[in-house]
Order: C-alpha cells, then sequence, then structure tokens
C-alpha cells in the first residue's frame, strides 16, 4: 500500500488540508477551511486538525508538508508569526503536527513552499534555478538554487517585493520609497488609478463606469479589468506595476542569473501589454547575456499546497 | 613532500603567478608580470608560462587554479573574452594549461575568484554565504552560497554593478540609467566630480588644489584624498557612490539574505564617513529581520591569487 502525506496550506484567513498517496499526483481528498471571525492561532490549527484528521479517517499519514503564510524558521518547523492572526509567535508546528499526527513535518513560508511546488511540478520542472514571485495584495519571493530553497542566513531570503526600484518613488508600508511592492502590489495599483482619477476628472471613463463611480470599490483586478477594455489611464496605473516588476526582476537576474522566473498571484493574470512591458523592462535591466525566461506560473493558488506535498515527500525519504 | 600548487591571476594589464604548497599559506614564489604595449592573448600567455616554469624550476605543479579577468566558462575552464586584451575568444585555458604543465586546471573570473579567495581565506572565512563586492574601475561581484561559488545558468551571477538603484539616475556605458557602476565606480566618481567643479567654480577648491587646478587629472582616488582633507564638492561626489552601493547591496540582502557583504577595490578605501553611509543606506533598504554585516575585504588585491590557490587545493582533491 502506498504511505500517505498530508499537505497543508495555512493562509492569510483561508486555510486547505489535502492527501495524497506518495508519488502520486491526483488528490486522494481536499478540503478548504475559513478561519470564521477573529481567528487565533489556536482556533485556526484546531480547525486544521480536524480538517486533516477527517480527510485522513483514521489513516496515519508518512509524513507532513506546510506552507505557512508567514516568517518560518524552516530547519526546526519553527513559526515566528502572522501578519494576519495573532497567538503565532514561536509556535513549534511541526512538533505540534508530529504530536498530532504521529508522523514527521517540514514546514515553510509560503512563497518558498509555493517556488518548491512550481519547481518539483509546475513551471520550473527541469530548471536548474529559479526564482518564483507572487504578485497579489503583496509581493513575496522564492528561490530554488541547486535543487534546494534558498532560505539565506535569517530565512528572509527572497524578499524582491522590498527591494527598491525607484529611489525617489511613494513611501511603501515599510518605510521606504519605491519597493517593488509599493509599486506593483494589487491594493497599491488600486490607490494609484484612485489617486489619478480624483486628479483628472476627465479620465477614466470605463474604469469610472465599472465601478459606477465608488473610487472606494476600486481593486487591482478592476484596474486590470478596465484596462484590458481599453481605459488608458487604468493601462497607465497597471503600467507602473508591470515596469517596477521589470526591473526588480531584471536586477534580479543580473544578481543571480537564474534559469528561469516564475510569477504567480492575481495581479499576473492583468494580459499580455503587461507581461510585455514587464518582459521588455527586465530585458532591458539585466545584462545581454544573460537568459531572460520569465513565464507564469503554472499551479495558480494550489501552488503551496502542491510544494507542500513535495516537502512531504522529502520527509519520508528524509 | 607536499606537493605544489600553481596560482595564476590573468588581470587587465597586470597579471601575478605564484606557487605555494598545498595547504601551506606562504608563497614558495611569486612573480608579477606586465602586459607591455599591446599585448594579446597569445603574448599574455607565453608571459604567464614563462614566469610559471621560472618559478616550477622544473617541478610538476600537483593542480593549477586560474583567476581570469573577464567571463569565463568555469566548468569547462573556457575564457568567453577579454574586455581589455584580443585575442581571447573562446580560449580553453584549462586544457592549455594541462597540456603545458600536465596538471589539472580550475579557472574562473575574477570576481568569483576573489569571492572565494575572502571565503577562504579572508573576511568571509566560516560564513555560510557571502557577497563579495570589487569596486574600482568597475563594480563587480560574486557569490558563494552554501560552501560553491553561485556562477547562474549562463554562469554570469554577480553583476551587483549593473543593478539599477535609480532609474532617473546618469546613462551607463551599458545603456542603462542608474546603475550601480555608473554611480559608484571610480572613474565614474571622477567624472561627476569634474560636472561639479565647472558648474559650480565657487566649490571645491581644496580637490582644485590638490590637481592644480588641471581638471583632467581628476581621478577617484583624488575625489577620495579631497573629501578626506575636508572637501565638501568632492565628499558629494563620494556620498553619491556611498548611498549607490548601500542601496545595491541593501537589495541584494533583501533577495538573497547573505550572512556576510564584503566589499573590496580601491573605491572602498575612502574612509570612515564612506562606509558610515554605505552601511546606513544598506540598513535602511534591507528589511528589520535581515543581518547587516558589511566588512572591507581582507585581501585586497590578493584576493584573485588566493582564491587561485584554493580553486587549485579542490582540483588535487577532486
Amino acid at each position: 500500500m502506498t504511505s500517505l502525506l498530508l499537505a497543508l496550506d495555512f493562509g492569510g484567513t483561508k486555510h486547505t488540508a489535502g492527501i495524497i498517496g506518495c508519488g502520486d499526483r491526483e488528490w486522494r481528498g481536499h478540503k478548504r477551511v475559513i478561519s470564521g471571525e477573529n481567528p487565533t492561532a489556536q482556533s485556526d490549527l484546531q480547525k486544521m486538525f480536524a480538517a486533516a484528521r477527517e480527510l485522513l479517517a483514521g489513516a496515519q499519514p508518512a509524513a507532513i508538508g506546510v506552507s505557512f503564510g508567514g516568517p518560518v524558521e524552516a530547519q526546526s518547523g519553527t513559526v515566528r508569526l502572522s501578519h494576519h492572526v495573532p497567538g503565532w509567535e514561536n509556535i513549534a508546528l511541526a512538533d505540534l503536527l508530529k504530536q498530532e499526527f504521529g508522523a514527521p513535518a517540514c514546514v515553510d513560508n509560503d512563497a518558498n513552499v509555493a517556488a518548491w511546488g512550481e519547481y518539483r511540478f509546475g513551471a520550473g520542472k527541469g530548471c536548474k534555478s529559479i526564482l518564483y514571485l507572487t504578485v497579489s495584495t503583496g509581493v513575496g519571493g522564492g528561490w530554488v538554487l541547486d535543487n534546494k530553497i534558498w532560505h539565506g542566513v535569517d530565512g528572509m531570503a527572497g524578499e524582491i517585493g522590498h527591494t527598491v526600484v525607484d529611489p525617489n518613488g511613494p513611501i511603501c508600508l515599510c518605510g521606504k520609497r519605491g519597493c517593488v511592492e509599493r509599486l506593483a502590489s494589487g491594493p497599491y495599483i488600486a490607490q494609484r488609478a484612485r489617486e489619478w482619477l480624483v486628479e483628472q476628472p476627465e479620465r477614466g471613463q470605463i474604469l469610472r463606469g465599472i465601478m459606477n463611480n465608488n473610487l472606494n470599490a476600486i481593486t487591482g483586478q478592476i484596474v486590470a479589468s478596465a484596462a484590458a477594455q481599453g481605459d488608458e489611464l487604468a493601462w497607465g496605473a497597471l503600467k507602473v506595476a508591470a515596469w517596477a516588476l521589470g526591473i526588480g526582476i531584471g536586477n534580479s537576474i543580473n544578481l543571480m542569473n537564474p534559469a528561469r522566473v516564475i510569477l504567480g498571484g492575481g495581479v499576473t493574470k492583468s494580459g499580455d501589454r503587461f507581461w510585455q512591458v514587464l518582459r521588455e523592462v527586465a530585458r532591458q535591466t539585466a545584462l545581454p547575456q544573460m537568459s531572460i525566461d520569465i513565464v507564469p506560473a503554472a499551479l495558480g493558488d494550489d501552488a503551496p499546497l502542491w510544494g507542500a506535498v513535495a516537502l512531504a515527500e522529502e520527509c519520508v525519504s528524509a
């Protein structure tokens, strides 16, 4: 009998548990878990444990892989904190899971695990090295180098979202000016479009129409949709994001010369023009001798869960 | 008897050959080689071969390590080209050395080999990962990750000099605006100070004095020396370099989170104020969770030759 693997994805407020046979590529079971109101680490853990027990139906997993939406000390499997849910400070998640399910657990942060998922099963298969980016509410990143997740000395590597690409740009939540995240994340794309709509009452008619002139309803997705329908103000707001990502990715290529760069997250679903600008700027930013291979993620929102499966597989063989 | 290692450093116009016992840290012999007028790959090779034969005095080395000032395909030990000397296009240097001296040879480019030298014998000893920068006529860089030089898929990794830190900055030789090299290399520091002296006739009196008002005599070193003597125009020109390096290094730390960053090259000998600004800007650019450990190189101009020794040692044991 094939041994069972348990894969867990702790997102901000949406979590997923899945079980799969070792070496399989189809789920035996798969369950979404919603945090509900005022979640804590304790309540989220209990819900995930319950979902996992239901999926396992009494069986014991051979290993557990976990993607966690926040900083993690991967070697010990300890969560440092969550930016969304209180109570996650220094939780030894791998140990808790081992106690609960009697199996070894590997835990890493979501950008790293998603990178690992794309590398093992998705758009990064067969590449010697990848940079993975997810561009949505924030801009996260993870490296796979030489068949391993690269963590860095503090477990913090991959923070392309907070590399500076325009030192005279607007101020980011992190306090710096012109970070990639400040220019390219969904909420900041929306904020930029909103500011331009206020400043330029004659422009952005398609965008205004989509929102019935309610500027508070604007989101990154709405901006992308208006741009696709030919709204030039919306396209301008989106283009800044593509430009910033192009510089950030070009700089990353200059530094690390990865075989491939893989982009996931809602903002990267903004159409051909977006991708064209991003690739052009990255091409111009990197030295001409460098390979430029920038592709969409293949696993979409499931990348962290598939990465967790890959982590669990290695946990078995370790 | 200890086996002998041959270490070669092919610079732009100055080269060095050295021999050393395997495991030793003192040279048995050491010889500088000058290219002379209109050098070619052929003439430089002959001079280096002659110097090495003289040092070896009939003995056979156990292995050869080589630092080359230009892009190298490290796995095969093939030089791609030299930016200074014609005739180096696709020269299989490792093979030529093996034929000439009957020993295996490892060849890599100078920034990588210097990084390796600092990692093995200098300021990077004991670190899990380093970024090495050399800031002089250009800005080069090399990574050591997980006890290995990181080459990247095209052997081009480490090009921090051509990461963009100010997209509205002045145009670099590479065609882009605001590269680290455009803002921080010695010749460009000199150019900036010269432009400011022309524009601001009342400023830079100390700097003008050092050069007897001959603006063509200005170099990065002269700017640094005037800054040390209190010339505020000179310090301003230098400060831009420190700022650009700080952003570039901070961005690199965000991406890779290395244990240490090591800086060599003439420009980094520009005094405490220079280092203070550089470290401050890097600290502000990197996320607060990241280690910031930025130190001067320990091996100075000998880093490539010591790196070549380390390469040769591994060549023996490989």
